[in-house]
């Protein structure tokens, strides 16, 4: 059933307490067989993610690499609308993120020059998850972003069906990207191979992409050995809408988040009692169970409390947009206007659609080129811009024990 | 003593192998125990922040909270010349982040506008490791960096002396940067009252700072309930000189480093025999220990071991530095030139010295403005936008399964 919710008289912090969203800890046990598995993949290699790739998925997918001409024959299998839809995602992805790519820079003051140099990692593990369906959008979500940021070695993971094999799309994807390391193999068993290594994967240095508790706790595990994205959870929109919004439509972006069931969450937010009544019979089913409508007083309360929740999406329906969108601030993805309903960007507007889910939008960002890329800072000073700065480092130096760190900039002073 | 290799014949990653460095996983007692703190921080609050205070470090500060006037005092407490090189070191680490910040885009391709906002984090904790030492430049190391990016609300946890107190020199710091949330609250219970907040500290998005064992396994267990920065450990640096480097001058980079003893590591790179000779006799002590001479072929090996290595600090002693720059790819901070050693950057030149350690720089980059902000991105698309790319998103949402998110965009076509 919808719950509705009069959000007009209270606290942001109360309405949030009521909306539905599980989240929080992970369990000591999910935690601990999680390091049990990676531990044993760390020592015993590809024998152990077989084994428990048989005991999770009932398959021994062997040899665990996907041979690059099946790669091959999934992409050239490709029903030609599809290919053309998945190239003009691919694509609308590609560009979206060419435009935040950061640039190397260098500044000079006094003979002091400093610098920053934005390079690419070396070599990046992206998880695509399995099991209920096959989500080939989520391997061009975050490799095309990477693929962007200049990653040259790309491993994919796929846990495989029940057949034994990677998902055909996904497969297909793969090949439309360029990508020719996919494995079968999925879960802590597979994050286990890639920090560490096996026979048969090569040890990445950071682990990419959405998982179930199991890979979110073994993420945690090896984090420190190699770098790891934020938790993706459930997920969720709030739709923000005033009397202008068509309840159809708005009924149609709440189910179609809500659809996603377990612990997906949609919100609708709205100042206008017509709306929230036209839109709740609209609902339906079992996405109706995870669809909450709140009446507010006034988009500002929209926006307060939609920041409260820091949402996945958010969708904003509104001749007043840009003053709600100036007021939106912890929020993954937002659909601006009518026509710019979320699936868009699920799919193929262009922005990623891995996001920050669970409210972790309060500091974690969208899947980005950053998420592939490091800098390396540098410095490069005269005798000069030394012999000015130096007294002060000498004094800090000292002043926090550490003579040698003062010698070694006095060692250099003409006098 | 002094560790010495000829690594001209050999792989990088065996010559890798031999010098010190400890690292990896946190053992099961400490995370066990960390988790054990933070479970309780989480349900008791203040009362088991102030017991675990006591118990560690043997004081129990009340209020934990520095008022505002002792933080005023420090500052004006402070000696002339102190106070002008702390002022001086601010003043270049936030012109150095300025140089770093991204900025918010938007771009139209027919009808579709997509874009990004870059928005500062509301609330960080900043925690500044205290016990053996203080450590005042570790402040504004990362706080100023926070500043320039925009958080308003910055919250400062650090151990408290053995007096009960909050180090005097950190204190006058945090008065010069205009700070004025600091707690005397260290280790695991910091981190667990920034994670879940306390009657005195209230939550906050994000935590970021070095910290020993503990500290980096309490990070872990709260992350996902909040951000954090990667682990960061024991100090090393790699100095890469050619016959052109004068030996006590390289001697004093290597110790410089090791002072820091426990964990910390110098290596010494070079082509040259006559330098690693020359160097050798002049180390001593303590620190001699942590340090390693290794000769190689040519300055491209020495770049190549560097690489494997990924030191948090490289110093590049070479008349052809150009080209080792061009080569280095996996370090956080490199000097460049005789006048550009290491301690310049730990104090005052700009760039943060909040590096990543332990081979991390593979994955990781340097303490910056990226680590206070989020994005938030949006698309914004007219209907005729929509019609455009309706039917590539109604074909792979249904190749997904996913039927009410097709639905979502067909219910907003003409036809």
């Amino acid at each position: 059933m919808v719950r509705k919710l009069d959000a007009r008289e209270r606290d942001p912090r109360e309405v949030i307490g009521e909306l539905r969203r599980p989240g929080g800890f992970l369990s000591e046990e999910v935690r601990d067989a999680a390091r049990r598995i990676v531990e044993d993949v760390r020592e015993r290699g590809d024998e152990a993610v077989l084994e428990y790739t048989k005991r999770f998925s009932g398959v021994r997918p062997e040899p665990m690499r996907v041979p690059p001409e099946e790669i091959e024959r999934a992409r050239e299998a490709l029903p030609a609308e599809i290919e053309e839809s998945f190239r003009v995602a691919i694509e609308n992805v590609r560009f979206f993120h060419k435009q935040e790519m950061g640039r190397s820079w260098e500044t000079s003051r006094g003979g002091a020059t400093v610098g920053q140099r934005v390079r690419p990692l070396r070599r990046v593990g992206i998880y695509v998850p399995g099991g209920h369906g096959a989500y080939p959008s989520s391997l061009f979500m975050s490799a095309a972003p990477a693929q962007v940021a200049g990653v040259r070695e790309i491993c994919v993971c796929v846990p495989p069906g029940l057949d034994g094999k990677v998902n055909e799309w996904v497969l297909a994807v793969a090949g439309l990207l360029g990508l020719e390391e996919v494995h079968a193999a999925g879960g802590t068993q597979a994050m286990g191979a890639m920090a560490f290594g096996t026979e048969s994967i090569a040890p990445v240095n950071k682990i990419v992409g959405p998982g179930n508790d199991y890979v979110i706790a073994a993420k945690l595990e090896v984090f420190g050995v190699v770098g790891i994205d934020a938790p993706q959870g459930p997920s969720d929109v709030v739709v923000i809408a005033d009397s202008s919004a068509f309840p159809e439509r708005v009924a149609r972006d709440l189910m179609a988040q809500a659809e996603h069931l377990s612990g997906a969450s949609s919100v609708l937010i709205s100042p206008s009692a017509e709306l929230v009544e036209a839109v709740e019979p609209l609902l339906s089913g079992e996405p109706a169970e995870h669809i909450s409508l709140v009446r507010v007083r006034d988009l500002a309360q929209a926006a307060d409390i939609s920041n409260h929740y820091a949402p996945e999406h958010a969708h904003v329906i509104s001749e007043d947009w840009e003053a709600v969108m100036n007021n939106l601030r912890e929020v993954g993805m937002v659909g601006v206007g009518d026509f710019s309903p979320i699936a868009l960007s699920d799919y193929a507007a262009g922005p990623s659609h891995v996001l920050p889910t669970d409210g972790t939008a309060a500091w974690a960002s969208p899947r980005s080129v950053n998420d592939f890329i490091t800098h390396t800072n540098y410095m490069h000073f005269t005798q000069e811009a030394l012999e000015d700065l130096a007294p002060h480092v000498e004094r800090l130096a000292r002043l926090e024990g550490l003579e040698n760190h003062a010698e070694s900039v006095a060692v250099r002073r003409k006098n």
